[in-house]
């Protein structure tokens, strides 16, 4: 049994401590939260302790640590749960700066830890099974790809504000995405976009609705179009086209349930929110870090992983406000183990 | 070339006319129809000439003829083509009286003229690729079936009372596919049914919803059910189920056009008629017959298939009034060719 | 927090109990089991006492029971249930001796204890979407129905042995749908079928493949088919049409992944077996049952439910012995509550 | 009557005289062809005359003509039919010299014949399913646009060669599309691409995939993707993406056969190539110009808008060889009528 420490008890912490609890190898002894009512209360339901501050937790038996508290804590908690020797699983971002993001990676790399970082899409079953096909060699080489994420709604402006933008805080999954499911990494990126559904978010200095181009060096096409705002639910899709075929993660309808009335065939529309259509991804994610933990060689979203999407951001970000294709500079540590 | 003479310029006439006049190897020879002004019209349209009496027909060089005229000269057109040797592409159904039905068959055996009875849906793309799938045993051995025909409005009371009642005029239909498809014959029916859509229609002594089980000679079983009205156009379906697998020729949208909005995702529908859908099987049953007629080899549905599917028919519309199930006797003329 | 005995620590007794432990609202106090081992290894996973003996259980602070043991102990356990005045949650069927069902139907018609029998099916979201169409007008008047029940492989034979047959096994979960979607009972029964898959379940008296249309009193007809393999996974489906369009409960992809190679779109096929199909239904059912002891009005299949189903059930075990459509007759004791 | 004369006797010339021949109110007068043979052959099957020259069919009693022969032979035939006042269908491109097209253009500007540029998807059921919901509202303001383009096979060395490239030959199309649907002209437009298939395509000096980004003036985006291979059809799809919802004009299954084999669902896949995809454009588009030459206000692609089509083109060229986001500037003649 894994004894996991969960800091956060919001929205997502709670959906990790159920996670925790729910699975057979897994205990979850403390929480905590600032918030010390909605640590109290989330422990009251999973029966687990509270801890009256992280110093408690580093100090404890535990096995390892889930940090779903706000992004302002993360790279302290971080570099508390490095020195304190406990394997991670951080949500993302890593941090808004990404000096601190490379710092952690530096000081994370003088560790065989396991540190999973909230890209939890790569759980999905679906953009698994566009994986499959493209490493099975079911579409030949790949040529071009196409990620689409959009909606459901934009966020509150206060939220927008101190997001780190479109590019670096919805997009950066597909960035991800695209690393993973491509096997390599793009060389350069052309990002444009605009603020469409709220002229306010364009007031604030950000876009809502973007499209990135970028190559990769084996010569392949990626492109990802991002909108704040769906009115039909929230839709993200990924297809890879190549030299034998192209395979499709395609919607994931509510319901089966068609009515054919008139000259229509209405049927159900996508999930409302990106929760409800990524929610099995947390609890695959929390089982592939579970099992690494107990020595298993699983894969998942690495802390590398998580400044590798980050630098793409940058150079996305670098793009948008150029208006020109930017060549993507990876940041090369001397020594990284993890 | 093939010279036809078309009888019947109506609406099932002009389909056949307008697909002779195109097709490359065939030509328009004469329109017959005691509606002189019909003939007239088809016949300038097409560039054919107009006979005065079908004896003209029978008399003139003509290699072939189309019957299409109404349901009670088939048996009559039948027997004088038979006499002067033309081969006969004539619609359905053969007579209503299966006596007449009968005799045809019998004088018809005593030659090797190509004869194709128009049961045109043996021509369509989707349900010859459920053909297909069983003949290729990629279903393996045929266990079930299910053939669905809605639609799309109840033909006029006056054709109901004409028509020899829903089985023998729209059922009579998958009669056939049911032969056509398990490459064997039922062996017992039952059928049930009731006037749901129209009360005059059962008033008029026929059904207009109905329900029929047969039994293959190999115990596979089949399911038809049809209604003379579907309010989202006409549907025909059919399923194929065997011990390896499922094969499905499905609903065919007018168009591949999808608006998501709000909770829904809405499509086209069905085509609006059964024309619209069967379209097509008309010119390639109408190509199978030419090439039969030039001494190729060809699939079609033969003056026996027409009698085979009336004499289930016959069957199921005494189930249908003894509510029991009936064994099917087939008619075994002592010499058949054809 | 409603506090649960479970009976059964099996197959299903394991999905029950994991999903009172999981219920906000739930509590599993106790589980009992012949097998103590079973009840030992279920009880230390999810932090519940074992009970030593049924009586053990009637004596305790038990809010309610859920008997998920083998069919044979159905009854016995109801009845104590019903004299202890406990609410039950019990797994179809009742028992297999009709007049045993009739004996707790009328017992536990002197009481408003809720009861819920296990026709899970209820509570399937796509099932459901159909539901809610019929009762919203969304079709019209009801005029057919088509049920599909097909694998995924057939049971043990030493299960079809004391199973009751495909009709009361497998099709009676589909008897019972058919009351639930039409709001109103079959009035006869014409069943068929024939042991296609394994000649073994003909020789033990039983069919594995079967075809049923019943006749509704408001003249609509059902038609049902059950297979007890499917090559291709669990294949359930409704569909129901009425006098203003169709409404569809579809098949259920296990993923949205589609691979476009050659000439063919390849995409996944169904769940392998029902348990995967139905699994969400059975934490719904329980989520209803558990509202219901808190005093909610909420909907589920009642045992009165139970019992209409097994006399359609025995109709069409009767038509399938004599080949002959049957009267169904429903029992109508003096006084039921429940 | 319209009397046409159809100058090209090739694969689309063919089309093209099969669709006049075939349409109620046309009548194919004459054929050209430098290749007399080919003229001989499709005049014999389609009735009509052959012209030894153009001259004979510009002396001659003919109402429209059809320009369906190499691209080099366009402007000439075009400027000699607006001397003759003829009006025109004119197959894409005007001509590779951009210049040769504002001349022609210009001369046109002097008349008001109807001229038709062979834009046929304009007529696709598909696409003018987006066109109409985006008229009609029901995805509000247009945000996002994304076309694709892929297949069937790259053109032999030879013809890439001498079309233009692939955006100015397999892409323009879409350019136009984008205008077509939008209701409005592109801005800027960033194009990228790589010759992935064919290496000699690339020394060749053009590419076979690529990516385009364009904006619109109202801050619309759009994405164009092309390959000029694909080996499971020809796939071309376009969505539209606005403030209240998502319009798909999606695959079209070459037919709706699915075969459910182990964990499979096995349907057909596109077209094998564009023709066969596009195919009922044709007609659509002959009959739209034919209405106009009678003299109804119709629809269609004006030379106008090949004009612009090109003029898109142009700059994305530009923006291809420098890797910069290139601004659209459109040629504003003094004075065009058409």
């Amino acid at each position: 049994m894994i004894k996991f420490a969960l800091f956060g008890a919001g929205f997502i912490g709670k959906i990790h401590g159920a996670n925790i609890a729910k699975h057979p190898q897994a205990e979850l002894a403390y929480i905590y939260d600032v918030n010390t009512s909605a640590a109290d209360q989330l422990a009251a339901q999973l029966g687990s302790k509270v801890a009256s501050s992280p110093e408690e937790i580093w100090a404890a038996d535990v096995d390892a640590v889930l940090i779903a508290s706000s992004t302002n804590t993360h790279a302290d908690l971080l570099n508390a749960a490095l020195q304190a020797s406990k394997p991670i699983y951080c949500e993302k971002p890593i941090d808004l700066d990404i000096n601190r993001v490379k710092d952690v990676v530096q000081r994370a790399g003088q560790t065989d830890l396991p540190i999973l970082i909230g890209f939890s899409r790569r759980f999905d079953a679906n953009h698994l099974g566009v994986r499959h096909a493209l490493q099975n060699g079911d579409i030949g080489k790949l040529e071009m790809m196409h990620i689409t994420s959009r909606g459901p709604q934009p966020p509150p402006l206060s939220y927008v504000k101190v997001s780190g933008g479109q590019l670096r805080d919805q997009t950066i999954h597909f960035f991800d995405m695209l690393r993973w499911l491509a096997g390599e990494d793009p060389v350069e990126v052309y990002a444009t976009g605009a603020a469409l559904i709220d002229p306010a978010i364009g007031e604030a200095g950000d876009v809502d609705t973007s499209m990135i181009i970028l190559k990769l060096a084996s010569g392949a096409l990626c492109h990802i179009d991002c909108s704040r705002r769906a009115d039909y639910g929230y839709d993200e899709r990924v297809e890879v086209f190549g030299s034998k075929g192209l395979a499709i993660s395609d919607r994931k309808p509510r319901r089966e349930v068609t009515l054919y009335q008139g000259g229509k065939a209405i049927s159900d529309s996508l999930h409302p929110g990106w929760f409800e259509r990524m929610e099995p991804t947390f609890y695959q994610a929390l089982d592939s870090f579970i099992r690494a933990v107990q020595g298993e060689k699983t894969e998942y979203p690495t802390l590398w992983d998580g400044l590798m999407a980050r630098m793409i951001a940058e150079a996305a970000v670098d793009s948008l406000k150029t208006n020109q294709p930017v060549k993507i500079t990876y940041w090369s540590p001397e020594k990284i183990n993890n």
